[in-house]
């Protein structure tokens, strides 16, 4: 299981947020994912997940990944 | 301006958020600290951030690191 965080501040409300985690959650190998508004980080958990196939998937939802955080 | 994320799953109340916080903004170097009580993630901004002094801080409040993520 690899974990992985991003920072997304274009997140502000629930709408933004089922936005979001509708769209990673169809990435493959994607088990997980968790949205918190506040700090505008999305933590994605799952199996050889393609970090570029997520953040197209958060582009094409409308949304823009600013950075990107992993596990050291 | 650095920003490091790390999973501190201990925290699960107001009292955690402050105790948390507290112990890690006097670290040297360190400009913001937030914290999710949902992911459990502390998000902590600043200069020359020292990793391990921020680890030593939050084990002293009484809570443990168990991952750290880095922007990449």
């Amino acid at each position: 299981m690899t974990t992985l965080i991003l920072e997304v501040p274009g997140m502000s409300c629930g709408h933004c947020e089922s936005a979001v985690k509708g769209a990673v959650g169809n990435v493959a190998g994607v088990r997980d994912v968790g949205v918190d508004l506040t700090s505008k980080l999305v933590t994605v958990a799952g199996e050889n997940i393609d970090v570029n196939a997520i953040k197209v998937a958060i582009d094409g939802a409308g949304y823009e990944v600013v950075a990107q955080y992993e596990r050291s």
